[in-house]
Order: C-alpha cells, then structure tokens, then sequence
C-alpha cells in the first residue's frame, strides 16, 4: 500500500519554460528506459518474489522511489510548457523564434494534455509494458535492472548535453546521481546472487542436459577476423566450466529441411503433384 | 551483405505435430527476448558501432548466427504444425485429445498461417521493435545483451520442461548450449568494457556535474528493514567512489509544487478566481 | 514522493490456485480499464492540474489507492499461479482437469513470468498508455474518471460471477465497494463542475463561434424511427441554451469535394489527361 | 448496411493550403478522441444492443453521422496538403517560411500518402482498437461516449484557436456545433438510464454483496487537506445509498503477503534454504 | 456522408450458438485482413483520390459495402456468443464440453463486451491502423486491394472449414463470394492501369534515373539452384524493358562501411585511442 | 543459416551529414513497407513453404538480399547523423539552418540511438510485425509481395525527389532499380500461379460453395455513376467463371436483426420489462 506526500523527492523547477525541451524530456519519463518503466518494472518483480524478503524489499523501495521521479519529471514537463503559444505555426515561422518553438513542440502537449505531461517518449509513442519484465529469476531480472539505470542514465546524460537551463540541469544532475547509485545497487546485488549461483542464468537447469560440445565456441559468421582475440575467443570461459573456442567456419549442423505438404482443407497453394515424401513421423 | 544456406545451423524436427507446443515455442522466435529480437538488436548495434571493429565484428557475427535460430525455430513450429486440426470445437471436445488440442491451439495457425511459424509470442502478440535498442554505448548495450540471453535461455529451459518430445528437446537443449555461450561472450566483452571504463555508464560525464551526495544513498521507502543489510546498504561502493549510505526515513527535498494556471486559450478548466500567484520565473 | 507500506491494503488470498482465473484476472489490474489504467490516469491528471488543489488533492489521493489495488491484484493472481502445473498439454488432455487448467492458462505465466502477475489483460495484450489521457480540463477527465470506474466494476462484477473461490469473491466484493465509492466521488465533482460551468465541454468556448444552427438537431441517419422519441429528439436541451429537433431526413449540407490533381513530385497515379480544373484557392 | 452519397455532410475547404495544421488536424480524425473512434465504438455498441431498439437506433444514427465528419476530415486534410513542397530541409531552411512548412510538416503525408489523409493522431500514432469499448452495458457505454464527445471538443476548440483559416475555422465552428448537440444527447440517455437503474454501474449486483462498509469512504492517501471539504468527502453519497466520510489516514486491513517458493521447474531464483512455510491452502 | 438502413445486406444467423467459433470469426471482422481494414482502407483510398473519379466511386461504393459485412459479422458474433456461459472454468472442465466452450472462448467476450462483437483478431490483438494503406498511387494501391481480398478470402474459406453449422457456412458462403467479386474488381483495375501506365510502379520515374544495369539480375542469394530455373530469372522482363539475367553469385558492390566516431557529448563508448580517421566528408 | 559479409551490397555514403533527411529516410528502413518488412516477409514465406522448392529458394534468396537493404540503409542513416548537431534549440533557432537541423531531427536519434539508425519509421514508430504475413498460399503472398515492392518503390522515388545529396540518390536509384527487379519477379511468378490455377484465391475452394448468384455484382453503394463504365462493371469476369453485373441500387438481403436479452450474469443493461422474444434457436 502507498502514501503520497505534496512534496517533490527533489526540485523540479526550470528557469524559464522551454516546450521544445519538455518534447525531448518525455523520452526518460515515457519512453523505453524511462521512469514509467523503472517504476512499474521493479514493482512487479517486487509483488512477484517468493521467499527472498531482503530483495523483495529491495525491489519495492527502489519502484516507490521511481515514482517519485515519474511525479518530479511530469511536473517539470508541465512548468516546461507554461504559457507555451499555440497559433498559426506558418505565420508564426516570420520570428524565427516563435517558429521554432511552434515547429518543435509536441502537437499533443497542446491538443490532448492542455499543456501537461504525458505518458509517451520523446517522439509520442505511448509507453507500452512491452518495455519491461519481470521473470521471477531474480538474477536475470537484476541484470534487466542495471541495464534499464544504464540506458537511462545515458539518456539523461544525453538530455543534460541538450539544455542551458540551470533548473533542468539542476533536476537531471539529482536523477542522473540517483542512477549512479542504482546502477550501484543492482550491480551489488547481482554480485551476490552470482557468486551463489552461476553467472549463467537460470543456474538450476543441469548442465548434462544442454549440449555441452557447443556451449563455448565462438562462431565467427561475419567476415572478417576482428573480433578473434577477443577475452570471448579465447581462454577459460566466464562461469568457469568450459574453454573458450574460436571457430573461423562454422558448418551448418542440421540438414536442409523439407516440409510436408499442408492438408487440403488449409488451401494453401495447389500442389499439382504433390511429391511423395516418405512419412515424415 | 548475406549468403544463406538451405542447411539449417541444427536439426528443428519433432518427434510427432503438437500444434499446442507450437504455440508456446512462438515465445522464443517472436516475444520480448526471442530469437527475432536478438537477431535485430545485434545487427542494429553492429551496424551503429562507430570505430571498435573488434566489437562491431562481435555483434555482426552473433547477430548473424542468431538468424539461423530463428529459421531453425520457424521450422519446428512448421512440423509442429503438420496436419493440425481444424473443425468444429464442440463436437471435437467430445474426444478429450484432440478437443485439448483444438482448444490449445493458437487459431492464427491455422487461419492466418496456413500452418506455419509467425512473428508472434506464445499468446500472439506480434513483433514490436520496442522490445530491442542499440544506444551507440556498447557497456550499456552489452548489459542488454547479456539480460536479453539470461531472459531467453531462461525461457528455453522453461519450455525444455514442458515437452516430452526428444526431437523439440534435442533442438532446446542445443539452443540452450549457445545461451550459454552468449551470455560467457557478452560477460567477457562487459568485464573488458568495465575495466577500461567504470562500471556507471556512461563513463565519460564528469562526476563533479553530478549531485554527488545523493549517488551512494539507498533510500528504504519501503516498511520493514530487510533490504538495511545487503550489500547495497553498506561499504564502499561498487564503482570504488563513494560509501554506500542505508537512509531509513528518505525526505522530499523538494517543495510542494504549484503550477500556473493554464492560459485561456488552451480552454482548461475556468477558474472563477484564478490565484494571484507570484510570476513564476 | 511516495511511501509504500508492506500490509496490503486489503486480503487478496484465495482458497486453492487457480491459474485459470489468474488469466481472467489480468483483466482488471492490465485491461483497458483496470488498475494500472485509473492508477497512472489520476496521477498525471493530479501532476499536471494547474490551480485548482481541491482537486489536485482528490486525485493524487485517489491515483494513490489505485496502486495499492495493483498490488493487490498482482499479489492475489501470484498466489492463484502458486505451482501451477506446466507439462505436455495433449498428455495432460487424458486428464480433463489438469488439461483444462493447462489449455486455460496465459502461457506467458510460466514461460515469462514464472507464475508471477503481469501488466496485460486477460487475453495478453500489454498494457498501454493509449488507454488513458489527461486533458487538463477537469471536467472532461472527472467524466473518463466516472466512465472508467464504471467499467472497471462492471468488468469486476463479470468476474465475480465467474469465480467460486471465497478469498477471490471476497477480495472483488471490497474492490466492488471502492469503486461505487469511487463512482459516487467522480459523480460528485462532475456535479460541482458542471454547476459552476455548464455540462457541455469547454465551457470556455463562446458559444457565438459555433453553428448555432445545428447544435441541438438529432440527426437520424439510421433507417427506423426508434430513437424519435427519446429524449434526444425534443424539450429543451440539457444545457439548456437549445431545443432538441429531431432531423428525420438529413441532408448533406457540402458539395461533392473534388480534389487538386497532385504536383508530379508525388509520382501519384499518372493522369494521362489531367483536368483543367478552375484554381482551388 | 450503409449508404454513401458523395456530397459531404459540411463543407471541409480551407482557405489555403497549410500542411502543417493538416498534421495537427490528424488528431480529431484519427487520434484517441477522433472521428474513427466515436464512429467505430458507436457502431459496436449499436451492434452488440440486445433488445433496447430506440438505444440501438440511437447508436447506430450517430455512429452513421461520424463517418461523414471522417470523411469531412480526411477531405479537408488532403486540400490542406494540395501541393505541399517536398525538397531538401536544409536548403529550404534559408526561406523561413518553406523551412517552417517542412519542418512542421508529417513526413509521411509526402511519403507514405502522396498528400492524403491517414488514419493517424497528430503524431502520426495509427489509430488502434484500444481507444474504444462497446460493454453490453449502456450506461457505461453511454459515459463512455460523454467523455469521448467531452474530449473530443475540448480538442476541436484547441484547434480552432490554432489556425488563422477561415474555411477551417468554418468546418470546425459545424464540428464543434455537433459535439455541443452529441454531448447532450449522451447525457439525455444518461438521465434517462439513471433514473431507471442508479448511478451506480452496474445496478444489478445485489449491494448486499459488496463490503459496504468501504463503499462510501474517502480516503486520503496524499498529504494535506484540500479535498476534505469536497462534496465527495461529507453529506449522503450521489447514489443515496450511504454517507460519505473522510478517513484522513486510511490503514491497511490487509496482511503483508509471503508468496510459496516456486516449483523448481520454474527455474525460479535458487533459493539455498527454502523457507519452511506453513501450507498457504 | 452516409445512411444506415436496418437491414442487414446479408443473413447472419447461426443454427446455434458456439462462443469458440465465435472467438475465431473476429480474425475476419477485425484482423489483418478482416472487413474493417478493407473498410477503412477504400474509404481512405477513396477520399484521397485526386481527379480520378470512376477510381474514386469505385474504391468508395467497395469501401461502403465493407462497412456492411462488419456489421454481419458483428451480429454473427453476438448471435454466437448468445447465453455464452461464464463460471468456475475447473469446476466446468468435469462436463468436458462446457470446460471446452469456457476454455476455448476469448474470455473479453465476456468481461470486458458483455457478449458482443469486438474490434479485434482471433487471438485478441485489436484492430491498428498499422494495417492499412492509401498511398495516392492506385495501381500501388489496387495492388493491396486484390492482396487483401485474396489474404480476406483466404481466411474465410479456412473458417468455412472449422464450422458445422449452417447458418454460419450460409453467410461464409456469401461473405466469400463478394471476395470473389472483389478480386474480379480490383483485377480489372489494375489491368487498366497497367495497360495505360506500365507493370512497374510508380510508372513516372524516369527509368533513366534508375541503375538500369542491376533492374533484371535475379541475385541467387541462397543455396541451391532450385529457382534458376523460374521465368524470373531468364527471357524478357514482365516490363518489356530488359532481359532477366540469373546471378549464381552475387558479389558485393560496396566497400566496408567505417563509420565516424561519435562526438563526445553522446556519450557512446569511448574510445581510448580514436583511430585517426581520413575525414569522411 | 546465414554468413555475413562486412562489405555492403551497394554503396550508401552520402556527399554530407544530414540528420533531418536520416529522419525520413528511416521510412523505408523500419516502415510499414521498408526493409525490414520485406526481408522478414519473404524470410517466413519461404521458411513456411510447403513443397514448392522452387518458389521456397526465390524466396529465401530474395529475403536474404532484402537483409542487405536494412545494412546499407542503417549504414546512411548512421552516416546522415554524423556529428549531427544537439544543444539548445531555442537558442539555435537564431541561426537558422542550425536550428531547422534541430527541429527537424528525430530526437530519438540523439537520446536513444546515439546517433544511430533504428528500427523505426520516420515519424518514430516502432516497426511491428502487424505489417508482414505468410499466409501458406503462395498467390496470396506473391500479392503481398508485389504490393510491398510497389509501395516501396514509390516510397523511394518520392524520398529520391526530396534530396539534393548525390551519394543519397546513388544509393537509391540502385535501391530503385533493385524495386524494379523486384516488382517484376514477383509478376512473373504470379503469372505462373494464375496460368497453373486461377486468379481468384484460394482457387481449391469449390465454386459450387460459394453464392455464386452474387459473386459478379457490382453494387454500386455510392452516389453517382461515374463507376458505372469501368471494366469491373461490365463483360466477361475475369476469372472467365461469370459476367460482371452493375446493379445500381443494391438492396439489403437479410433482416434487421433483433438480438437476444444477454443473461442475468452478464450485468449489460438492465431491461425492465424484457421483451418475450420467440427463442432464436
């Protein structure tokens, strides 16, 4: 169960408005690796762990804390578009400014959200749940995390290089801090379950069951022999039990596959003959 | 540019048709971590690396190979399908198996795709491009990469459980065997990323831009204290820059936002007598 | 900025699993007007409500609750996942039950999420923020708010009637009751709006700049006179500032358009004779 | 079954060409709250009427006159692309005013189009069946359709405040005028339905199996007061069934959950001691 | 602008009700290639047309008459859908019909449209404008006009196979006949076009543009020589303006790409050393 | 399976940077029908293919060539961004051109993608396989096929005539000329499959099953009759099976149809006094 507090976690606050800004903005509140998606993934694991409290709770206080950031990020959106111009974006083209303002603004922040925040990235696609996960292996799905707080942090960083607004970059320097510490945090974590399992998710199949002859080689399918002495071409594999293998060929392995004609009642396409396979079962 | 073989990489061939685990088994060509999706995001990363040939090399190569298991995985679902039924449910369900498999089929299969694969996951939502990136930051996109083959080799051992077909088990085990190399490769390449650079991506922004105070704290939003002794909570960072810090009882640092009103022209809710607020900027 | 507690709000345990109604169950926490939907939609309706803390409040409070039902949600169909069977389907079959559990069940539970909750609906499709909008006019969004809490209890209702499990009813009858709160707390602030504005949306609009002509007139454009004596179709309209006239025959009021041949550039369909048409502007 | 005349219902000429308000006028024809969603979810619901003919008739009138604003849309946006320059933007930037045009413009009217309108919102998402619902329950429905024509002419007023074209302004001051009259004939049908019924939706789930005692409870779960003075939170609920009381710090009433481990053949996180849990059923 | 009669165009009355065929008849209502994307399509087709008019009547008189077979198969699939029942689904497998109705129905048939007709596919993805097109160009578009009506064809003549019931077999029988009308149709249309303009679209490109020399090799890209031996890869083009010439193994014509590093203010990985790259440009 | 060659199949270096055509020329990369959708098209058309082993290696090759499209257009686009300009884009709307680079990017390009291409259409959606179909009935898919080629001809003409950049119109008259190939391939494969069956898809479906009384109709659903001249409406069919028929005023075939009260469970709309209806079955 949740509270809420008036209070933003941090300031969120621009020296002056900037709709062209808040456009780019949206992409790390709504977009693939944006707080919407943080929040929401990390809760999910969270409401999902069974039996493992310590990372349950881990998970929980990390989704509430991006909530805050979704809160902090829609409220900066909004000041962004304070008083933003609507009009007639042609005639406004004569005062290069006013044009460009116009010209780069997301359409909807003025048609759809009267001059909110939105749930879409930088571009107004909808946030979608196809962005995130949550596996129930907590190991796989830590290793979602660091890169979720990796490709944000980029995105933030990137988000900094395009403003020259103190109060944004002011904002962005706190978020950008925040997933130092996650990137931290999930990295931690994931040390700990690795050194308990394997670094090879899930670490509970048994070996003997996979293919084992296959399971270090490198297949080089592209031409071209850079990536030959790579740590991945060559030397102890990184869980320990094999020998990396550079294979400059590789063969196919498998025959060339012949299908058996489809029923009648499909209608797919009218074999005249149709050939006389042998039973394919 | 590529050259096909008609040979497959390894044998796809069931034992017998299951249109049910046909089904299922669309997870790992057309869902968020399947084949299509690593196939994709390897090329795109390749194609957008800008100066490691090495590393360009890496990702072109495996992204190629993992074409060759969406064509093996496309061609199982095919022979899964052989001769699958259709007709009138109800009064097939009067003969439990074949009412089972009518009931367990994906329709599409027989009415879309005339009993073939589709670009699909196991409940048919089809193939979205959101699921994959290529940042043009390689430690971030080897993250992914590496998440991307944890997810995938976990969901292949999950449907490794569900046959008891040693044809599909065959082909799972082997797939299983190269999630196994991938995730070796991609730690390999993440270990040589982590040691040139940091392991907070991206590395190059200056720290001193960050707000440094707050990039160690764990914050506990959550009740309870389970999370207070992990390894996130205490000690010297993992980046080997700060200490981590356990905060119990995380403030807003912020203020209550106010926001402007809405200019008359964007027709937001009337304000009988709008507050005479102090001019925001 | 967010607390979270680790007490659910209520119980959300039922009497054995159920994996088949965990599949249902989506609906309501990932649906088009399920949890997460109200949850997200009240949040950046309260973050970006300029001015009016009234109602702010109300629906920061309320988007605030909506997580709390999430978690429920998701905490209640884990538990309906708890060891749901996984296996050959058509196996299975000879047993009616576990095939019928089996051939019920989302696939993506065990595949993907290990028998955890999942932000889809009750056929798989992911949750989307096309689901959901924040106008900035409170009026309009008080009645999506009303219109969604209407659904999500008619929908919680439907699923009421399809489940024998005690803790699931008991669960549903407290969420039930939430939302005739919820309902009767829309209905009461759209009472308040419309009073001091009027009930069409935006009030704002000067009514002198619409067809004045046509703004009460019940065009019947489907064969059959049913709809004639609604109250739609005569009296005073609602707003009243008109009189309902009902249209019986509605003709077309434009010409019949005939569009510019387009500029070669285009490479449209080629017009061997192309029309002299008289100059459009 | 329907009929096509080819006079347009209003006349849809702008004075000018203007490619980048007919990006802008996408929304109302193809976005969430546009044209192609108010026609199809009218229709549906008209469609899927058991056996309350003057409703039904009423659905299928209206759902019939949307599909002439689509046309009237797709009319007006083509002639406000008639000739829209294509060519390279950086060239044309050195005239502000084609630079503006370009750069305003939707790619995809040139692209995909060849100057013509497309089933998409001003962002160019294409419409989806996402946006709308026909329940089987009017009253629901028909709030459904308030807040459709709500937002519908919210958006419609935003863009008549956007353009300097008379011929535009024409057609939208016609649209407008229609959205004034749908919007009360949705809430004369709601009037009607709620007199009959209740306000609450459904009306027929016996209330006696909801948890009263939650169902007239406001409960504010974000900081501060504002909204305790609400109608929502003091004096007898809408429906007259209850009392509305404000709980100014609502307590959990449930239990913190503990979730059963997953079987191993989930490949779930390892857990090295599994707790020994009292059996959850 | 448009007029809806009663009447159906066509019966659509099933013999008995069968919610699971009902499930799979969406595919053809709201699909792919199901009656609202030929709707839609023509309609946009048809508005878009510029100076064109017998194209322009034609593709609206189609467009309208596909309006009509939604609406048929809408009220086949509420008809279907009649009394569908709802309840415990594991309880109901121990009747193996019932559980068979309960496991084979889509389950938002119920929950989410109260028995009635949806927006959607067979397997529940909702309708997406994604499907559609009209380019401005109308061979190009008459093209996917014939492909959807054989794709629409197709799917209805797999659905007549899946049924026993002859009230639904009547309106397929009929529903496919109109396809076979339809193909007829657009088949015309395009022999006119291409008899007027040329087989390749768009006709108006000057073939001189072009790179004549590679615009009849067959590129044999795959192993094996099974297809040297088609029309396309010897004797005159379709186009009459070359000669089809049959490629064994097709080299590559470009260099290997060096792309420049990124600036630094992307942040994508660093490169320790940057290769001195020759300016690019 | 797949080899890769680091060599691109043609050139795609453009003359100079220039992000804002790297916008639009994303169209016919991640488009509804660019590269991505006719390599994965024919890839799962030929991988499907039943027994046809000449058209499955025409498809396998074609679909093998079309991977190559996607490289060379990532590798432009990634060249078209380089050092492509970011920064405040208010402030560089002072200098025109900069500040029309700015607006008229993809801002995706910078935050996410790093100055990288992606799998995205040039309004920024995400490419889904919605687009794509193997249907088993290779006519159906020939149509699919050559619709694609005739879209995305036209697509390429039209972004050839929107750049002054000679490397960009290099590539694209070889693209255009590969098009030409293309659409003419699959024109003479057509041709053998209609010669060998008939035109009308699927041609296994006995005619006597369908309503052949008005499988030749035209019905004239449109106002006017400019249609009434055209091919389709007069003369043999040409399928050479029946004799097109213009019928003027087509009038409905089936009844108004009256639907059955939905049962009690359901809570649709409550009907007072329920109409005694005759049983519908």
């Amino acid at each position: 169960m949740f509270y809420h507090v008036k209070n933003l976690q941090y300031h969120a606050k621009p020296i002056r408005p900037d709709p062209i800004f808040a456009k780019k903005l949206q992409e790390i509140l709504g977009g693939q690796f944006g707080e919407i998606s943080v929040a929401l993934q990390y809760l999910f694991q969270g409401w999902n762990t069974r039996g493992e409290e310590k990372y349950r709770d881990l998970l929980l206080a990390t989704g509430t804390e991006e909530l805050a950031h979704v809160e902090m990020l829609a409220t900066m959106i909004a000041r962004l578009l304070d008083n933003a111009p609507v009009g007639d974006q042609e005639v406004a083209a004569k005062d290069p400014v006013v044009g460009a303002i116009l010209g780069g603004m997301n359409p909807q922040h003025a048609i759809v959200a009267g001059l909110g925040a939105m749930p879409v990235d930088s571009v107004g696609n909808p946030w979608t749940a196809s962005y995130i996960n949550a596996s129930g292996n907590l190991l796989a799905d830590f290793r979602l995390n660091l890169t979720a707080e990796s490709q944000g942090r980029l995105q933030a960083v990137r988000l900094y290089e395009m403003t020259t607004d103190d109060g944004v970059k002011d904002m962005l320097s706190w978020l950008i801090a925040r997933d130092t510490m996650h990137q931290n945090q999930w990295y931690a974590a994931i040390c700990e379950l690795e050194e308990k399992e394997n670094i090879v998710v899930p670490s509970t199949f048994p070996r003997s069951l996979e293919k084992h002859e296959v399971a270090y080689d490198y297949y080089d399918l592209s031409g071209g022999t850079e990536s030959k002495h790579g740590r991945w071409a060559q030397g102890p594999s990184m869980d320990g039990l094999g020998e990396f293998t550079y294979i400059a060929n590789p063969k196919p392995l498998g025959k060339k596959p012949r299908l058996q004609p489809a029923p009648p009642y499909m209608h797919n396409t009218a074999l005249p003959n149709p050939p006389h396979l042998p039973p394919m079962f």
